[in-house]
């Protein structure tokens, strides 16, 4: 092997939720594009059809003249068979369909419950994650019992509570969780050294941050580009657009965009808290009391948008045209990298480079004021078969209590999840800030109504647990 | 010494708040009435005039013909005075006068926050603790300097936040706080053992119970008379009165007894989270989100009042006549025991009888998912020289966020005393599920206008930090 | 039921290692003399002829005069028979034979190291455990599957090696380990109040010890009588008879008494580290590095003796006759009581009252310089279907080394012995202060010839690990 | 500023020990050589002459043709004077001359203990603490009052005791130690890739490694150069030399350099543990019981040579020969980097380049079966202003326990050292390998020799509590 530019060859890829319309594509093109990885990758879906058409267009990736590598793609009709030998697992998907998703989303309007994205905290992510926790139970066995030493990245929300699964059912699993969110306020940050200091074309990976906090509740407590501190050009930035937000390069429709914000939210935490939220302010906005959310109004003030599930279905039938599209040749294959580092991660895990990143692992303590192995949202380093949790310290007084209370919310979620707890999944509800304006009978009635509209995907237990629940 | 009946004769005990109306009288009859201790008591009040007569009504105790000990009575003019050389130190303090009360429990309401009591979590409990802590860092200091190995005993509400600063400033003290709301509740034990199975004359302290949590949101995790276990009782009782409320032994007024209540709280906090709620229901209702507070009628409905100002001030000029009449000879003493347990706990630190009890004391484990060294209320054994915390285990899934949200307010808003902070005493009262229904804006001009109305009694930094705080 | 003295009747008790010859008579005959429990035993051993004759004495026992409470005895013929819906399981197991127990204490000594005892630590306690655990392992999964809420008590030494192994095995077990070692110092300490204060009949019960440590290296870090502290009066003690050791009572043979001792290791070690170490010399010598134990004669001027196996063989012999003469009715049966406290340890957890007592249990941060989950050897209360631990806090500066070395062994040790792992059992043996002066290549051949000396008893994977072992 | 080259300019360093002949040297050609940095550095020595010397050499560096910096060098009369506002400060002292390391290395000798280094653990180390700590508590001190935000580089020696000082008496220090030890490991592992595998011209900072352990005690838990997992490899290394050990390149006379080893303690501990240990076979023979220093003789048969202070004395008259030569003129300044990271270590700090490093550091759980707070030597992630430490896990089974000891040991030490606890020195110098073959009796005999022998540079107390120590 050259020892001065090594490579990997022969690597096994099992990607769970592989017809996946959107990350799956992007993940191909970064290993098409990256010279020093090759192998093959094995989709799995329970949708066996769209793991199929993403096997065509990893194959149409990887014989495209842009590529650097050759990967193979095959399909894989079990779990197991997707697992068995891999090097690397992938997980992202998707449990259930618009319909579930609706009553996750806008059921809890009735009850005066906004929420802008209702996939990680509130009503929607609960119920969200009791649908999803029994896979993640399934998969964790899998790869328990047919892949043990891979190294397992997990793209699926509502991630702590993945993640937490993962490690409930299989503590030697070797699992991440990736998240962009961070990525994004490293843009913002970026940006920022233009606007206040005109320093251009920095990175948002030359941006050092230090991150600490639970996924989607993520908070920097240090930023530096080069020798440069961070904190206190964000004070002055916060402060000069606190009131306007930062709208730099958004015409005037941005709030259409169902994923762009002000940052008004963030700016507003930075106040309080003196630490920089990483994290869109749709969902920075879900982990506190109704503040931001009072009502739609609110939001908007706020800056930032409601996504409604509509836009959701609409946004995916565009992108099952772009499928049909590329299939055909009608719309030719764009090689631009995704922007994510799933697969410099992987690299790193190679022996291919080192780097840190922030990452989704349970706490040994790198956060000493939250549950000891609760999974945390932290920088690790990563380095040859190896992710060393890098120690962030306590989160600060004022704000330990409202991410406390999130992430023991969190573990018992999972409890409640795998056993069907009626009672336990009410209590931790009632914990959400987001039903913390309702009575707790209505949040009863609620939750009681939101199994009902998504029973059919639900284990069985809940129909007697909320069967048992509503008579109690 | 008689071996068999061994005496504590030459005891110290400095009482800091001597003056006291009420339980200093409560706890010099106790002393008086057994006849294992011997000694003086040296009497510590700012009003020094109360003490001068608290100490002429010790006098009048000690030579009660009923009196089994002769302990005898002393003004101290100074902290200093009173603690050197002291064994014992009992605090039992009052800072401010109804002005300040009446701010702490009524100006909320403005905002619709009602408080039943006011002096624990909320607002009320936040600014009670801004102006009495500061004092206690006197006296814990005051204690370092003169009576470092003396036993502590503390009564001073708001309970947690004072123990949680007498540790933070005095590390090596040997301080605890007592509270009788877990009597309370096994009173009500009791009387339940009674009501389901015609078991008569239990007295309350043979109710055994595992006590876990922080004082006024304290709970049984365990409860049992003899060889009967509690709970599969304590399940019937509270669904047989979950709506009525236990009233026996009531007459229609009782509502207006300012400190009793119906226990529908308690029996709504049993059928949600399995663990009996050990504290008066106006406390309990103060630590969750508005769940019983919604507003005035809410509190009716659950059958429990709210404690006025105006109230306590009838009260007091009902205390001060009483003692009036005591001193005068009008009223006789009445030598009845009070029910405390403080002598109890002060003869086993001397070695004359071990029990257990429940008391405050900074966490060292015994509550795993709270924070270590934050003060909780569980059991411990006390015996010769020596308080040895037992074992409670982890707060249960869904009851855990509930608990920690408010100990680790606890410990921000001694920091925030301390440091007369006014971004972190904000940030905590933002925490605190009574604020959750306000805009954050609205709480800080609240946070505002309670720091002004009692400004003249709060450390000078408060208006400097105020006033920071406004512009900022 | 009569609430003012309870009975608890239908008790069922299981008796692993029934056929006990000494502890089962003591244990049946305390319960034959306590008049508040009644129920079956049902005894179990794998000789089952043992366990046939020690039935007819508990019938014996059961019929006696004197006897207040009939107890049932029952043979059981399997593990699962004997468990079954058991509400209380004694462990009392011997695994092995005198040959085996001669490899452990004697083989040693062909390297220069005495053991006094040889079943705790050191080489001897090594092979026992490797022994022992297998069956551990055997019982832990059979508890979790027949009586999974039952109270196990273990009297099986090595005590923290068992102990570790049910909980390592089934988290959930309800076990504790109960050792006499500290009621002989209770003992001494009565014995010392008369000797230096006058001060007689004292109960050994009555003095209150704050225990700490591992079994058998255990130690107070408190104790009184009433209200009395004994440290300082020990202090005297232990420098009056440093030199000569505290022969009270001794006649001149008492060193061929193979369990009693002068106390001079007991002083020694009061000298240098403070506290009163609570176990028999032979036993405190094995634990720390050869100063009392270069040679035999080193073991006479401390004042203790070295249990033979030769002994031990002639004390079996004498108590099978004593047990021939019992069933023939040669030998009357005596009802006294055994001075131990299972069976009061057995009532308090059955709500019959209260006590404070000294049990092996997994430290929860009891002694925070210990590991989290090892077990130690603390006060726990005992309750109604509850055992508290008590906080015994950090063990001191210098002391601390000495025991944290034998606690993480203990755990390696059943690591080693779950795992048939020839490399780990080396590197603890190694860490064994007995094995210090020799040459690791010594230790590692002496271990090799004790494996092969027992190696009837042991897990067939020690053949191939010792192999792979020497040839490595 | 260029922010594509960013340089630090006005730096000042405090330089605690400036005259020391060698360190001092390398690091002010390393700063010398950096383009990046420029300021000040304050030289400070209680030997004024020397830190004068070393101004001047200092001044030779800065305008030596090859320099690519040009710091200015001060000597500052004073502790404070050194450190007021200074950035960085850099302690390297040694305490005391060749007669009181004659003692600490040589007179256990007479009780058969031979020590190669004598200067970390063993008696020699413990009486180095002795008279090193009392100087880091006047450096703590003198840092908290002048300097509280500097970052503070220690290479003094017994690292670990020290740095436990620095914490113990200013707890928010920045300070952190370094010490070269894993460097030569990590040149070893460069040689042994070309010597097995042929791969030549590995740098050993490309060596990428997992540390844990303590300072001279330290282990790689994994060891990587690119995608090459190193472990296997050492493993076929550590067999093939380990009867000859690995002497590739070193001459006959070899064994007369007193810092060179053979390694075969390295392959020795390899075999046992599991482990790659990363220090120099001198320090590591020191940690375990005398399996490597029985005699003289052991140690020459393992490959490793015990360094006298005869050859110390020797080599720094060497040193003060080449000072003066310098001085002089007669031999010019060779501006070769030393192969420290000190400097890097700084400009990380500065945010002018990240970088994992190995150094000692409180343990905040990275190593979390060692104690908590203790200083542990691992790797941690150096960037803009912050150290953050990287996570370890625990210890392996079997190897905790020599490490433990040594860890505690060593806080024990700093609290004999800070109150001149004689009993407490004794404790932890009996729970110590190399006296484990020792009569306590002598070791205490030892003990209070070796006070005596250097008692001009202990704090008076000791003479006291020697004396106490002898009468008890």
């Amino acid at each position: 092997m050259d020892r001065f530019c090594p490579k990997a060859r022969g690597l096994t890829v099992a990607y769970i939720g592989g017809g996946s319309r959107g990350w799956a594509w992007g993940f191909m093109k970064d290993l098409g594009m990256d010279h020093q990885l090759e192998g093959v990758v094995r989709l799995y879906d329970i949708d066996r059809d769209a793991a199929e058409k993403n096997c065509r267009i990893g194959e149409m990736i990887s014989s495209h003249p842009e590529a650097r590598s050759h990967w193979r793609y095959e399909v894989a009709g079990t779990l197991r068979e997707a697992l068995i030998g891999a090097d690397f697992v992938v997980i992202s998907i998707l449990p259930g369909h618009f319909g579930h998703m609706r009553s996750d989303v806008h059921w809890p309007e009735r009850y005066g419950i906004w929420q802008p994205v209702g996939d990680t905290v509130g009503p929607g992510g609960l119920m969200r994650a009791l649908r999803t926790v029994p896979m993640f139970v399934e998969i964790a066995l899998a790869i328990r019992d047919n892949a043990p030493r891979a190294w397992v990245i997990n793209y699926t929300n509502p991630m702590t509570v993945c993640m937490n699964t993962l490690y409930a059912v299989f503590p030697d699993i070797r699992a991440f969780g990736c998240c962009h969110e961070v990525f994004g306020t490293q843009k913002l940050l970026a940006e920022m050294l233009e606007d206040l200091e005109g320093i251009k074309g920095v990175r948002r990976e030359d941006i050092r941050t230090g991150v600490t906090g639970i996924n989607h509740f993520t908070f920097l407590y240090s930023a530096s580009y080069q020798d440069l501190d961070i904190f206190p050009l964000y004070r002055r930035f916060a402060d000069r657009y606190f009131r306007t937000g930062f709208l730099k390069g958004k015409d005037d429709n941005w709030m259409n965009n169902n994923f762009d914000c002000s940052h008004r939210v963030k700016f507003d935490l930075f106040r309080r808290y003196g630490l920089i939220a990483a994290a869109g302010d749709r969902h920075l906005a879900e982990f506190v009391p109704p503040w931001y959310l009072k009502d739609q109004n609110t939001a908007k003030e706020w800056g930032f948008s409601l996504t409604t599930v509509d836009w959701r279905e609409k946004d995916l039938s565009e992108r099952l045209a772009k499928r049909a599209a590329l299939l055909s040749g009608a719309e030719p294959i764009d090689m631009k990298e995704s922007g994510e580092e799933g697969h410099l991660l992987l690299k790193a895990l190679l022996g291919l480079g080192d780097m840190v990143s922030n990452v989704n692992i349970p706490n040994r303590g790198q956060i000493p004021n939250l549950p000891e192995n609760a999974v945390v949202e932290i920088n690790a380093f990563f380095s040859r078969d190896a992710i060393t949790p890098m120690y962030s310290g306590p989160l600060p007084h004022g704000l330990d209590a409202l991410v406390s209370r999130h992430s023991l919310n969190q573990l018992g979620i999972v409890k409640a999840a795998m056993n069907c707890d009626w009672n336990l999944a009410l209590n931790v509800l009632l914990n959400d800030p987001q039903t913390f304006r309702l009575d707790p009978m209505d949040t009863e009635r609620m939750l009681g109504e939101m199994i009902e509209n998504t029973i059919d995907i639900l284990p069985d237990a809940w129909k007697r647990a909320h069967k048992a629940g509503k008579e109690a």
